[in-house]
């Protein structure tokens, strides 16, 4: 299987999903934000986790579409809260259009979203839409923490690490269970499946963060250092505070507490800090943690060998990737 | 039948409904706005709806509960896009807590009336899930048109009534074919009850617009005049655009025009052309025609002769109402 020709279908069907044509004000945006790229992750995820169990992966492609449109609506109602200008290197909709459009477009999407798996089998479609219920309910849960834990400093490992597998693993999860539900595969190995995919849904956040640092500008597509200027709290933010001796400590709750600075000083004075405390090599450990447990999971999955080494090395490059 | 059986049935399952405990910043609006009242017609609509052919009413007591949430979700974005302090006489969602709070909140209550929709019968569920996203995506779309029409002059009384029949009408008229759905009618009964549920869902709008000017202060729990105010194109003001003399025409674009007003000044003078105009008369009168079509589809529905009458009887109720 040739992922380049799986994104081709998906971002194929993508342009065909009909998101309707009136009012033009609450269908444009959904357009849009769908167009200014993304890696399909989601998608292929799905269409991996059938292709595991059944050669027909094109029955998945419309599910699969699903996944990302809902996606695409947490981002954004996401750049709304968050105040983001840039997506992708590219205007957020609450900028190019208001935070209204951005809101009641974000709406129909979700609607949409549902609407995709329109195409799933009767037998199988109650149960898809109540797991994609507590899904899309966890994501929202997640988002609600990140929030919160924006005005608090005392955020413990443990808690981000749930922060992120609600906000962001979850649904990564739930992409391949609908793969592998769409593939008719066992109730073990959709279970295993799912497991597989929240694990690797919290090293992929882990690797965002570190790429937000140690990324490169031209490759990332956004500001370098922006989770440092925004105070976000981070894994590395919160490993280094923790692994922080008390001089460090002081420096980074300094600029933690400054409401105005230049910003290139903060990043480089932050990650400064972090070279010193060795946060790369810290958070790409714990990454390769959560990698490797999914691993594990994959080896118990009753499937083709060769197939499953393809969903490995695809997930390998997520790991190594540097954007 | 008792209405205020049912009602006190829907509250006490609205009660009960789990929204989730964490993050209580994402649930406890959901809690608030629903506890804040409303008149729960919606519910009170599918309960009515599955008895008028089935005597066995409370199973449809928690999917009624789905389409009061849906409701909610709505009312809690739209006060946003609106900027609404009050709703029901207490403070909105994104006046006591804050924006970020009102969407996510809203995000999360409309994927939980999704979930309020998992006591359906197997049998029916997809067919009821598809009439859903239909439904709520029209709901957006009404949305879109209203907030379209704030900027525009020239609304005609057709566009004003597609856009009231989208983002009002529909789902008055999804929650009877809910309920007729629960109550096994035959296809052509929830065609029907569907039609009646929508038309009345226009008649229902108009009355409101009736009673934003012309309603007793004391009894509406908002501003009387709110919408000459702001300028909502209202069919009371399209109307009066339509017929208004070239004096009474030229009053109207002058208080519609200025940005700087007395409020109670505008109110008096936009309701004493109105009044001239004979406007209160003739919105009742389309009110009535609407009302009237509505009963004509209810006569054809093949149903138990009294429980028709008691149906009939609760929307005379609405088409009466003073507040």
């Amino acid at each position: 299987m040739e992922i380049n020709k799986v994104l081709s279908a998906v971002n194929e069907d993508l342009e065909k999903f009909s998101f309707g044509e009136e009012p033009v004000e609450l269908y444009e945006p959904a357009r849009y934000i769908l167009s200014i790229g993304g890696k399909r992750l989601r998608p292929l995820m799905v269409i991996l986790g059938t292709y595991l169990f059944d050669e027909d992966w094109e029955k998945a492609i419309r599910p699969s579409v699903a996944v990302e449109v809902f996606h695409n609506f947490t981002l954004m109602h996401d750049d709304i809260m968050d105040e983001a200008p840039l997506r992708r290197g590219k205007e957020t909709v609450h900028t190019k259009w208001d935070n209204n459009t951005a809101i009641l477009s974000g709406d129909a999407m979700l609607i949409k979203a549902y609407a995709a798996l329109d195409d799933l089998d009767p037998k199988e479609y109650k149960r898809t839409i109540q797991l994609f219920n507590k899904t899309a309910l966890e994501v929202c849960e997640g988002q609600q923490f990140d929030m919160n834990f924006e005005i608090r400093n005392d955020v413990s490992e443990a808690e981000y690490i749930e922060m992120i597998r609600l906000k962001t693993a979850v649904l990564l999860g739930f992409s391949l269970e609908l793969g592998s539900i769409i593939g008719q595969s066992s109730e073990n190995n959709t279970k295993l499946i799912r497991e597989f995919g929240e694990e690797i849904g919290i090293g992929f956040q882990l690797k965002d963060d570190i790429l937000d640092v140690f990324g490169d500008a031209s490759h990332v597509g956004k500001q370098v250092g922006g989770d440092i200027i925004s105070n976000k709290k981070t894994f590395l933010l919160i490993k280094a505070l923790e692994k922080a001796n008390k001089e460090q400590k002081a420096k980074l709750e300094y600029w933690i507490s400054r409401d105005s600075f230049d910003a290139q000083e903060k990043v480089d004075a932050v990650t400064a800090i972090y070279n010193e405390i060795g946060i790369k090599d810290i958070s790409e450990k714990v990454m390769e943690t959560y990698f490797d447990s999914a691993f594990e999971k994959l080896a118990y999955i009753e499937a083709d060998e060769n197939k499953k080494a393809t969903l490995k090395a695809f997930s390998i490059d997520i790991m190594n990737r540097i954007k």
